[in-house]
């Protein structure tokens, strides 16, 4: 995995770069829509290809529980499995033992945790996991991580910090040094600048092929978010990758890729589209209401995505008012179409310095 | 709308025809994929156009009562509302009124009934039905009909079909004789051969533009049903097609093919589709099984469909077990994409006199 700084806006923090993989290549700044399961929600592998998109992010945590990735393995990996010829990058499940799993126990040696499918019991390591990702054959792996809740004291959040860089210290050590991979470490820490700082230190020390930002996005003000972005993106260094987990609105993404941030990834574009609200150069738009009942018009007028060029707001109302799957799948088509133009116009800006205006320019048509 | 009869296999009653309409001329025998509420339920316009799929059924009974007739015409009726370009046959609602509506009350003039949404009531006589139909677009219209269930007295079976022939002939003076669009009278008379001689007389003295066989297929012996479709497709002129509603099933489309029936539709293929159930030449497969866990095999290997040439058993019984919806995407095309190819296969044989050998090379593979 190579990654390349193409150019960085005069005026904000956006970076245009370009990651290669022996997947294919992919420009940041990055939209990556999820296929928890191993299968982006409602869409195909050439519908996503269509949309000019060229990785995904798969999850780790829950293809181990189902079907488990040794079926993976046996049928080729995760490319060969889901028919997919662009990059996949998988996270580690951290996020998912913390969040989802009705029970986790964790120590240094790795993390103990139940499945949310059968309550069974599971103990994952570090190397474990590292070992899970290797054998779905990712494009681009993360390192274990304990990510910490908000609120969290600063006492609770060296803790997870201190073993988050412990566990990366020995996924590194793990690690078979595979030039067309990608290791990429996550910088925990709360919202605490101190523990972010030396986060950063540490894990640049360790040298990963890119970064990530973790525990953020998990509840904390706005504010409190964006300090902690531009404080983590300014400490890393700029020859690498910077991924914040979970970031997938449009007003988000353009934030914060202002804050040097290139790769994110969010499975909420395509849930709120399987029920029915969906992105515009207006604005958010529920397709469920009312006044769409007869409207011969598309989602949105400025939209050239498939949905939009074939289907009204009146079809596409009944079809998800009626339950049916192919609502799902055209409104979710056209959330993810929508991020997909508007990272790339975003790098189309970055190149020319004009990111800040270009921002302001859809924020101000966005929040109308 | 204009029926041609090609050709009559030589040692069946099989038929070999084409049915020309406004919105494009298909084949017959012909599978209708259902687009019950304006959605082949999982599967795109474009999807359907891949498979060689022309026409689809669309419901009345659903579209009248969600998202509204009205509102379908003003967005400029069925085809432009769905996106599909092929034609459209619409039913007459008869049957579901008689079988999901939570309760139906009928006399000469019409059938009152609650809506199964909302229990909201309702009025419809068969000259509404007829206009509704028209308001959605259909290219082939369907009267409206009282369907007897099984058993059914004699009395009862006689008191339905008296009904189902006035509303025939109310029907077909409110027509407009629109030349672009057919007619279709449908023959009921439950187990009854004397009653259903007596129907088809009566209908064929009205000139439908076709006859569909209602009343069959709702629980009565298979040695019966046969029985009844063999003698009702005997009295029926052969200019005309023969439309045996809600089948569809391989076997059962062979066996009706070769007892003189042009046209089906059905909801099952894509119903149990997306329950995990497929059909293939060697039979139904339920990939839910734990055979076929790590199974890198396409669901049919004789199957040349998109879902067969590019994902393996293993892959779909994962997306069934974890609800995926592209799961049910990929069982409903090859469900789809298999009744196509059969029947198209079976015109094939009908051209060379050969039906009888097709259907029994078919039988012993698939029942294998």
């Amino acid at each position: 995995m190579q990654f390349t700084l193409l150019h960085k806006d005069a005026s904000t923090g956006g970076r245009w770069g370009r990651i290669s993989t022996s997947h294919g290549a992919f420009d940041t700044p990055v939209f990556m829509p999820v296929g928890t399961q191993g299968s982006v929600k409602a869409i195909s592998p050439e519908e996503l290809k269509e949309m000019g998109i060229k990785v995904i992010l798969c999850n780790a945590y829950h293809l181990y529980l189902r079907p488990g990735y040794r079926i993976i393995e046996k049928l080729g990996g995760l490319h060969s499995f889901m028919n997919w010829k662009g990059a996949v990058i998988t996270d580690s499940g951290g996020y998912q033992i913390f969040s989802i799993s009705p029970l986790q126990k964790v120590d240094e040696e790795g993390v103990k945790f139940k499945s949310h499918l059968d309550g069974s019991s599971h103990f994952l390591t570090p190397e474990e996991v590292l070992k899970i990702q290797l054998a779905l054959g990712a494009d681009i792996i993360m390192v274990l991580d304990e990510c910490s809740p908000y609120p969290v004291t600063h006492l609770q959040a060296e803790k997870a910090l201190e073993r988050t860089l412990n566990w990366a210290k020995r996924t590194k050590i793990a690690w078979p040094e595979d030039k067309n991979k990608g290791l990429f470490g996550i910088v925990q820490g709360g919202v605490f600048k101190d523990l972010r700082k030396r986060c950063v230190e540490e894990l640049v020390k360790l040298d990963f092929d890119g970064y990530a930002l973790g525990g953020l996005s998990v509840g904390e003000p706005f504010s409190l978010r964006r300090e902690m972005i531009e404080f983590t993106t300014s400490s890393l260094p700029s020859s690498r990758p910077r991924y914040l987990m979970g970031v997938g609105t449009p007003e988000e993404l353009l934030e914060d890729i202002s804050l040097g941030i290139d790769m994110f990834d969010c499975a909420l574009p395509t849930r709120i589209a399987r029920n029915g609200t969906v992105f515009t150069k207006r604005g958010q738009l529920t397709i469920r209401n009312a006044a769409y009942k007869e409207d011969p018009g598309p989602l949105d007028p400025e939209c050239d995505c498939y949905t939009c060029k074939n289907y009204s707001r009146g079809y596409l109302r009944h079809l998800i008012w009626a339950r049916e799957i192919l609502g799902m799948r055209l409104t979710s088509y056209h959330n993810l179409y929508f991020l997909a133009r508007l990272v790339k116009e975003a790098a189309g800006a970055i190149k020319k310095d004009k990111f800040e205006k270009f921002k302001n320019e859809f924020m101000r048509s966005y929040k109308l």
